[in-house]
């Protein structure tokens, strides 16, 4: 890896940082600026714009969910090991950030304004849905689920727990949120077995 | 009502409507004063500091709350019929705010800001779980649900239909978000019945 590569990642770690704590609209050019203790002009030159900027922070963002999340737990045997193995590292990644998930967040403060960040999050939700669906479609195969599982029903399902628990235990510091999530969590599982 | 209060009550439905679009931090006597053509120290005699117009705020999209989406529920039929009806109202609520529910909104925001206004969030939250819990009690007593129902799973489950249908529908224009919210709440009324 070049210097250049090594210093636009710190960058953009940063970024991502300050994205999940303030919301995506609240990064710029100057508040990373700030942030980094780099000139403007220094940062104008890897970004260009405050949309490349943001766009780049979200992409940079997409890897490291790939890489902390999906990657790990296709490495886990198909069927319902995967679908925990997910569950296990989706929970890790919203814990970790101080504002909740960057995604769900962003997907909510864009969702009026079209735009290339827009765009993004709405290809990068859609992918990760459709990943969700495929190992439902995994756990059809091997037999851990029922045949005629709507997979996408169960993507839904899936998801809105994640949510409610983000809810419950980052927004609100509910108690018992993490056993509330657990036995929800066993239940899906147990309504699509055969 | 004298026309004190009238006024008043524009001004925060006006705030409202600009807490749900921007977010809560985003309310403040300037941004009030611009939106509802008034002078900024007129609205300070109403409110005396951004935090008591943001407090006023938060209360009063409660009372609408429960104005729009408690209070008819309870006149429909203890067990599935007023679930049915909290999660109709529920839906509708949602569906009319441009930016989301604001109380889901607010409680992320203000998650790690300490003060009256997250108070006031963490009660309002903790009052409506509650709520839900007690319907479902109600469902138990009159033979809908099983008598070993876990009522506050059965509001954490719900709760979370409610947020994945607002990611789906509200911020990713999800193609069929309302089929599988719909699928998905019977499946969950029906894992409860006897």
């Amino acid at each position: 890896m070049k210097k250049g590569d090594d210093t636009k990642i710190k960058i953009l770690d940063k970024g991502f940082e300050l994205a999940s704590k303030l919301g995506l609209e609240c990064l710029s050019i100057g508040t990373l600026a700030t942030a980094t203790d780099m000139s403007k002009s220094g940062l104008f030159g890897h970004f260009h714009s405050k949309e490349n900027l943001q766009l780049n922070v979200m992409e940079h963002a997409g890897e490291i969910f790939n890489q902390d999340v999906i990657a790990p737990a296709l490495k886990a045997p198909a069927g319902i090991p995967r679908i925990r193995k997910i569950m296990e590292n989706w929970i890790h990644w919203t814990k970790e950030l101080s504002g909740g998930c960057i995604f769900v967040a962003a997907a909510a403060e864009y969702s009026d304004r079209p735009g290339l960040v827009r765009d993004f999050i709405l290809e990068q939700q859609k992918s990760w849905i459709d990943c969700l669906g495929r190992i439902a479609g995994s756990a059809v195969r091997v037999g851990d689920f029922r045949a005629d599982t709507n997979c996408d029903l169960f993507a839904f399902e899936l998801y809105s727990l994640i949510l409610g628990f983000f809810l419950y235990h980052s927004s609100l510091d509910y108690p018992g949120a993490g056993d509330l999530m657990s036995q929800s969590f066993e239940r899906l599982i147990n309504s699509y077995k055969p």
